[in-house]
């Protein structure tokens, strides 16, 4: 059972509102946090979530280190985080180029290394999420949480964090030992459910509850290990955009209480 | 470059074809080794096959021992391996009955146990195969080499060996060490590729060649740990049944040549 107060709304989850409509259904909802997403931001959104009284769980995204102008984008990406009060920058590291995955491995390395620095002078922590191993060729060479922790432990000063993604980890028979050995780079806790079956390898989660992911287990692991920060709700699912929103943040926040 | 004599086409890739098809066409082509699956097959598949001077390198499949019924489902299984002289059960052990992978792993290994002296019996040798972490709600909760190697390595007389299939392992980044440790438990070696973009969770796969998956690479990783046995080609994607069979299969044996 996880507090209440500890839920964080990812904007995916409601990628159909604004960002100015989702503070406000979520202010009014009694959610207290959010997470956007960087193409749902414009230059008046940090204001907007200040003024609703909403704080930031994290920014999402910045990464992507194996494309062409990376640094710099994700440069935006650390500015965009501290403009909005979000300790937390989620990296989603990037595809390979062509076959060689440990090159893109090393390649990510680098470019955090490179990126680190910015992010510390602007009080911005880097959270490696590794994406489950099926978004390998599109969205990220690193597929595993044991690769993402001892890739943040290669960073020691300032710390790099690594995102705990129920739906990207739940499946790894080497779970329970990774988050044992995680504690102090829990970086943040996103929750969502596995259906089956599966059709869709990138918008077919489902909400908590409605598929085989423990949720309530895999959360006293990340508590064991720790981690005691928001946990962000991030459904991503069109078929979410046809359920009216009031009746969405509601299920939303029972499903929170009931099997998370 | 693998030696061209070890290609054995996977029937699967080729299902739209009746057996008796596949046999002929696999003879004129040169292709001296098959693996059917066992809805591909009648009573006189053995025969036939016996006949056209082919050898069989696996059948497809037994496992699913979280479900019902397995256990006779899987003796009838060793028995059809056996007619057919296939020296190797491969294993798809089954999805977790719910949300407990742990439960669903021990299931799993209890039913290798129970099946194993029948299988010494009938002289056929029980791989179990690894599947990509995206069929674990449908097909497998073993979804990682590591893991079906320390499985492996918990039966010992007669020794159980893993299936790799480069479309199911390729994105691991445990896949060298691994291998590096599984001399003597490979019992089959199964290639393909990764699309990118990849649609389709379960028929999505690539000939050799297409994807981004280092065939060469991962062959030699193989066959350091000492594996020289039949390569399956095994490319489950529906739009190979368009193209006319002797292209196709002269397509997979130069790609074999080139690219696994």
């Amino acid at each position: 059972m996880i507090d209440p107060a500890r839920l964080s709304l990812n904007l995916m989850t409601v990628d159909h509102w604004s960002l100015a409509e989702a503070v406000e259904r979520c202010a009014s909802a009694g959610i207290a946090t959010i997470a956007p997403w960087r193409h749902q931001l414009d230059a008046g959104s940090a204001r907007t979530i200040r003024d609703a009284g909403l704080a930031v769980s994290s920014l999402c995204r910045g990464g992507f280190f194996t494309s062409p102008g990376a640094d710099d984008d994700n440069r935006r990406a650390v500015e965009q985080a501290a403009e909005l009060g979000a300790p937390v920058l989620v990296l989603v590291c990037g595809p390979p180029a062509g076959t060689d995955l440990a090159a893109a491995r090393a390649t990510i390395a680098a470019g955090i290394e490179r990126l680190l620095p910015f992010a510390a002078d602007h009080g911005v922590r880097l959270g490696i999420e590794p994406l489950h191993p099926m978004m390998v060729g599109e969205r990220s060479a690193i597929v595993t949480l044991g690769e993402a922790l001892t890739l943040a432990r290669s960073f020691d000063d300032p710390p790099v964090g690594v995102i705990v993604d129920a739906y990207h980890v739940f499946w790894d028979p080497r779970l329970d030992d990774e988050l044992a050995g995680a504690a102090g780079l829990i970086a943040g806790y996103h929750v969502s459910d596995w259906l089956v079956p599966t059709q869709d390898l990138l918008a077919g989660r489902g909400l908590m509850g409605d598929g085989i992911i423990d949720l309530p287990r895999l959360g006293g692991l990340v508590a064991a290990a720790g981690y005691d920060g928001p946990v962000e709700v991030e459904v991503i699912n069109p078929t979410l955009a046809a359920v009216p929103g009031d009746e969405l943040l509601a299920d939303i926040i029972a499903r929170f209480a009931r099997a998370a």
